[in-house]
């Protein structure tokens, strides 16, 4: 790696793509000069919405016409074959003419077709789906968010181990806090992988503070950086975390804006609601990151926009720079 | 059962005890004169706080020096044998002298003392937690909360009927509409057990109107009336809705009263942002309902106030107005 980090864009995923993709590109840029872009897709497209924004020196163009749907099942996409944009990104990461991958496509079909390109770390059985999570204090990383829906013990040692070097990559400053996801905070509690777990980590000599048991109410408080549950649970913990801060903003509009008072007071407040919207504003934590292959595998959420895809490419920088392969590698 | 409703509670549980739960009993006679409650507890202490307050023939003290602590393990709990107030009060239902029971007491001995003094319903091998949950719509049923960390597709079955006859008793004029929570909405996804559970719900006939899948983000969005899951998700879900809610409104409190602006035009939206509160105030959805036992077990949550224990009151009464374990028998 140079001082700049090569990112491999696929600009065909997500709504509204590739314009939100170019559009996050060329925000990006005006934030951070270090990076370079390797952009896959259909260039009669990209190509008007790209030049004379931004200086050929930053980008590159790999044409191609064929793209994954969003409606394709991982299979589908994967026997699409190797000149989908999604495929050519992965490649080009493999071929090492790339540092990370980013897509704001298909997620099934990008781990699908990443399992097959990359190779896994060497003595990690299974990668895992993160995402940044905000809480009282910042941000924590949450793993795993769907890849794998049974896990035993080791993979969610494994889990812990990738989980405290991504969090170290994001944030250099810090001794991660790691803890595990269960439903009592007493030994005594969980199912007997997580007991397991519990066990050897409480046994093993860690580069992290290894915290014990969290309960789903305490996942925002802070106290821990880096989360650890099996796939099915951490999907329907993040999911129901989304769902209830959707209920609760849809609840407080009906109420700030219902009748004249309310709306008169709304307007006074305006810029400390406004404020309290961008703490919450999900593109500020938009993206999850697939670990666990020998290149780090961006997902950007494919209804953000350009700003949300734009603070993705921000963390593909922050992961390359913060060397996570090699801190991964070296932990494990 | 008479008209009246006899209800067991164990007054001795729970954050400020008894005064808490007497004076919620004091509060719900005030809404609702078809109750009559059989108090288990220190009657030194209960006395004081109920004579003068409310008329003698809607209430009886059981005396007993004996409590379980919250800090007691379930088996502590059973061991301190069978004159707490909690095993007096579980078995005022076994002897039929009363139709329901109530504790904001520990939850891990009240769901032991009950299951080693109450029967299975026939047929059913496990019984389930339960709980209220407020949605855009109104309010659902989500079990299992945690009495069940392991379950397979029988126990999901059954979870599904009863939480369909547990919202039936308390809306008797709704068909109810039930869900597995899952991480996808597509059949292929989950895992083998919620796959089995599917397909058996979706073969069998039955008394409610079977949805198949839902995600943690719908859970809020009201479209269903019962969701089903097993106990360690079902639980991670409860308690992250809970910290997530929490989460957001503090940030809310903190933007609100943050400047002067701020708070002048909290206090011009006072009567709005006090709807909101009350429309969100989790003491309007108290209380866990332990269901799959012969007699219903109500648990209140410990930290609530007497308005809190006298909504879960009225829980009790609907209950047992409703017939809930008449509709289990029959529906199972």
């Amino acid at each position: 790696m140079s001082n700049v980090v090569r990112i491999a864009v696929d600009a065909m995923g997500g709504d509204g793509s590739p314009k939100k993709v170019i559009d996050g590109i060329i925000h990006n840029h005006t934030l951070n000069k270090d990076n370079f872009f390797q952009i896959f897709g259909d260039e009669e497209l990209i190509k008007p919405l790209i030049e004379k924004k931004l200086n050929p020196n930053f980008f590159k163009i790999v044409h191609t016409k064929n793209s994954v749907k969003s409606t394709d099942s991982p299979l589908e996409a994967a026997k699409k074959g190797k000149n989908t944009s999604m495929w050519l990104s992965i490649e080009s990461v493999k071929k090492k003419e790339s540092d990370i991958v980013i897509s704001a496509g298909n997620t099934g079909a990008l781990l699908v077709i990443a399992k097959l390109n990359l190779k896994m770390i060497e003595s990690i059985d299974k990668p895992a789906l993160s995402a940044l999570w905000p809480n009282k204090k910042g941000m924590s990383v949450v793993l795993d968010l769907g890849a794998n829906i049974e896990c035993n013990s080791k993979n969610l040692t494994d889990f812990s181990i990738m989980g405290a070097s991504l969090y170290k990559s994001l944030y250099p400053n810090e001794n991660p806090k790691v803890a595990l996801l269960n439903i009592g905070s007493e030994e005594l509690k969980g199912n007997e992988t997580i007991k397991e777990t519990f066990q050897i980590l409480s046994d093993k000599k860690l580069e992290f503070d290894f915290k014990g048991y969290i309960e789903g109410n305490e996942l925002m408080n802070g106290e821990v950086n880096v989360i650890v549950s099996d796939g099915f649970t951490g999907n329907v913990a993040l999911k129901t975390a989304e769902g209830t801060a959707n209920f609760i903003t849809q609840e407080l509009k009906k109420t700030l804006g219902g009748n004249f008072i309310g709306k008169i007071s709304s307007l006074l407040n305006f810029s400390n609601l406004s404020k309290f919207k961008k703490r919450l504003d999900p593109r500020l934590y938009n993206g999850a990151i697939f670990i666990g292959l020998d290149s780090p595998v961006v997902k950007s959420h494919g209804g953000t926009d350009y700003f949300g895809f734009s603070n993705s490419l921000n963390v593909c920088n922050r992961i390359v720079k913060g060397s996570l392969i090699e801190k991964i590698k070296n932990n494990i």
